[in-house]
């Protein structure tokens, strides 16, 4: 018997996806550096991560591991002394990656370092300079306006840039029969104070990762990634890339999944692997999303199938997501806090994701072994003779399916389409019939 | 010339199918036995069947030949004598395939006997148990709710269930110049007095039969087969399986043809084979019926197009049927009789299965013989030069077509769906483009 | 830099075109002869036909080259000397390829050889019998009507049938870089005084023409045919038939060009050729005209693609018309006249075929050469770091779908389609790349 069941009830609850985001939430990370690394050590917590680090200067693909980012302190004050920003309130603050500095400006120079949208006054942006040298302070456009037009301000960056090393960790929960066949679920973790955009990713991924850890008859072995965007996924596939075009059967990015106001399904770069195929077979049978659902073509934009998907490696990855990078407008500001996320919606979105795993792992292709018109049911037990009612209505019916198109090209996916049926509701019509050896795996 | 036109005038018509209707109906049949003999001997009067016989206990496939079933009488009555169910009111009255009982009970031991449809208190349902032994008896919901509470009842049924021998029918129609292909017509006989399934499935497939022969052309042998339902297309297919897998190009199942209410076309499992696609082009240009048709995809329920479908022998059968089964409440009841059906409708149901076998017929494939530019038709006489009206603009038209397309890749039905004009139009313009040998078939 | 932006620049603008047409509208063109000599002469002056006589008699594919055809004058006269219709009025007012005649008939008699069109009482009809000999007049139905019922009427016919020669040009504009790929412009000069069908034709060919003249980077020869319809192409195939199949990798044919109150494209037979593709693609995004843009598939009627695209060439050649052949009233009458056409959208529908060709100029395959996640853009200035604004959002969207889809499958068609982008706009990043040593061209 199957052990998916307890795949769902293996997931963390609310609660304690909540008390796992407030020790997460005030960590200013960035794409190296020891909020990076503080936060892996949560995560690692609940899933036994291994962290590897990669020296600064490390040659990766196109790219180069860059220098590492500390902070620990940056403000910006006027002449009284008195502080108009300052990173310990938000580290959305600091322009993330920003030089160190220490210098007195007039207002039209500091104008030039300051970043806000003033068609979202409240909000603080999220603005990077990963590789060009600069610094700078991100506010609130309100912020902005109230900042006095003249005198002097002090404006100290207390960060360092130096060689270090680029953080990432991973993980293989190995398949119950050995194979080489991997699924890939690849987060990041490398923004600062943001919860849908990111820390809802890594612990949806961690709440997969308790889910799938539940089931004992895992056809594949699953990696679990944790990295920060693009240069990680970079610095990842420089390394196990070529395993993973070898290996990986399947891939998802876990990325926007802490509300429930929307769900996408982003394509493989191929647009119809079979874990598009799946995704969006199961997903559009959910009665909980399939209203909202949209299933997107790839697009080289978006987080780090770009990456996997790109045509050197073409990994067979998507994205399911919530409300989507871009498509919200709290998105990359100071409002995509936990107002924005909803507990209960994260662990659907676990949910979800198993949902289509266990989907996968199901859409294997199999072979009628008596072929040669119908098999004789009711002698294996299998048909219902009247009123007897061993064998309801729907299991006839796939069993029929089955027989009749386990031909060799259909697969279990296939066949759920043609009979309507959700495709998890097949597993036990195949139990039976590879019981009575009138169905084999091929 | 051709001599299909001859095919419509020689189907029987409504009077004469009548006459035949009111010989069938009376007689109980069931899988095997002497019912089942007797329908056949009469649909040999105007086909030349030929009878086979094949004893109980012969392995047909993964089956078994059944025991032989007969029955003489069957009543229910009370203490007084008085008959509350009889068998020779109406053969459905009892559950076919019924073992031998004569027996007294009580209302409470009866009541798991007697069969009934509360939803419709006026049908008595038509129940088998062909491969479980039980006894039993089938009346309307009314029937029951008038039988006495107390008392005890005589439940006698003297059938008998014996070693004997399954019946089929089968005669081969051989084409106008010796090939091996065929064209397969199964229908079959197994149900009692219930008339558009099945008593119209016969009918229709000997109404057929009879416009075939008198069509002096055909492309292909037709193979006309009148079985039991299920195990009668097994023990065929046990015997005929691997004959017609090599040459078997289309086949019909001709099943639930006797009312004009409804028109569907239910492809073969491979969806789209030539069968499927002719079928589906002819019955959608066809003014009768066009706006009524519905097509439907395989499945795996059905009639005995399960067995031909089955992976093992994937035979390209299909199905025209009118109201079909499952799809009409009086279904498998006593309300499927006389008043359902239409004998007019069930002649109409024969000219659309002729239509489609002469569509299936002209749709070869043919090789335009000066396919360089244009063929100068005009000094051919396959041109209009002003005024001169040997070729009507459809023609002409049809031509174009036909030269265009012919190029070995297309079909006659390509090539009509392209032109939007119906298959059987383009038997002229190719017997005139063939004598002009800028024709030749593939 | 590319030079296409020239292109539309050199199309001649609309009082060009008229005075063009000023001097090709009177004279009497027909398959063969002066007319089709002297009109030849004219567009030769704006474009380096060379002119090539074919003897009547030379066998040319299925066909024969017909006897020269020449008039000098022609009407109808009663006993009074009175001219009921005169060839000297309008060049259509006779029978086009009549043989001589000068004889007095009865109305009666006469009758059998006049043209007119009840429905259409003002119009003069445009009739022809090439490959029958036949005299006739064609007039209004007005002046047929206002004829004198009774009288003899004089009919001269002053023309000659004689053994001489089929005139067509032709010129070759030779790609940059020399290659044997070729792109075929083809257009008939045989109709009489008719603007929309066909003089606009060849005068947007020659527009065209002058369009590719001023590009100095064109990827393929372009080959210009001017012919009469039908036994011109027929006559040009029979030559350059298989050359073109080896060579030829897009045509279109160039005919009712003239208006713009429609705009068509009908597909070459293959039906899915890259330049249905890119034609397709190209107008569909057209905002002046893909609103009324009607996509058509092939069908063996219309002009010279039905010779083209016989099945023993299947150039893949299609059309771009606006007013179509057969689909507007005036369509081979005297009301498709100078008032009938507009000389604006003469030039736009040369610049129309321009865009088309320019697409299928750009539409190539490319490879990344980084294709091993994404390369690092900022490095090679292809990236916009905060607030350095080199490269503009839409440009950054391009680069990276060519670099996600430069696989060796996809075209720049096929890329510019999911980018939701136009074609030409692609460019200037595929420049980019290219120049960057990022993209290569396969």
């Amino acid at each position: 018997m199957s052990t998916w069941a307890n795949a769902k009830k293996a997931v963390p609850n609310a609660k304690e996806l909540e008390s796992l985001f407030d020790r997460l939430w005030p960590i200013c990370r960035s794409l190296t550096g020891e909020g990076f690394r503080r936060s892996l050590q949560i995560l690692s917590e609940t899933m036994p991560l291994e962290k590897v680090e990669v020296p600064t200067g490390t040659p990766v693909l196109d790219w180069t591991v860059p220098r590492e980012w500390n902070i620990s302190e940056a403000y910006l004050e006027d002449e009284s002394g008195r502080r108009w920003v300052d990173f310990a309130e938000n580290n959305l603050h600091v322009l993330n990656y920003s030089v160190p500095t220490d210098q007195w400006l007039n207002r039209s120079e500091l104008d030039s370092h300051l970043y806000s949208l003033p068609e979202m006054p409240d909000a603080i942006p999220y603005v990077t300079s990963y590789y060009a040298e600069r610094w700078g302070f991100c506010l609130s456009e309100k912020q902005r306006l109230s900042l006095p037009k003249t005198g002097k301000f002090h404006a100290v960056i207390r960060s360092e840039l130096k060689s270090g090393s680029l953080t990432y960790g991973h993980l293989l929960l190995p398949a119950t029969v050995p194979t080489d066949q991997e699924i890939l679920i690849s987060t990041y973790l490398c923004h600062p104070s943001m919860a849908n955009n990111e820390l809802s990713g890594p612990m949806v991924a961690q709440a997969i990762y308790q889910g799938l850890k539940s089931v004992q008859d895992r056809r594949y072995n699953y990696r679990f990634v944790v990295i920060p965007e693009t240069i990680g996924a970079i610095t990842y596939l420089a390394k196990y890339g070529e395993h993973l075009k070898k290996n990986c059967r399947a891939g998802l990015v876990v990325t926007c999944v802490g509300d429930g106001r929307a769900t996408h399904y982003k394509r493989s770069r191929r647009g119809n692997a079979l874990i598009d195929q799946v995704a969006e077979f199961v997903l559009s049978r959910d009665p909980s999303i399939r209203e909202q659902l949209r299933v997107m073509p790839f697009f080289p934009t978006g987080s780090d199938e770009r990456q996997y998907c790109s045509p050197g490696f073409d990994l067979p990855v998507g994205s399911i997501t919530r409300s989507m990078y871009g498509k919200y407008p709290e998105y990359h500001t100071s409002l995509d806090n936990k107002d924005f996320v909803d507990f209960f919606e994260m662990k659907h979105s676990a949910e979800l994701y198993l949902d289509v795993l266990e989907g996968f792992e199901l859409n294997q292709k199999y072979l009628n072994l008596a072929p040669h018109g119908e098999p004789m049911l009711s002698k294996r037990n299998l048909y219902n003779t009247l009123g007897a009612n061993r064998v309801s209505p729907q299991l006839q019916q796939m069993i029929a399916y089955l027989l009749a198109y386990s031909d060799g090209d259909h697969s279990v996916l296939d066949i759920a389409k043609m009979a309507n049926m959700d495709l998890a509701e097949f597993r036990e019509p195949i139990r039976l019939l590879t019981q009575a050896a009138l169905l084999k795996e091929i």
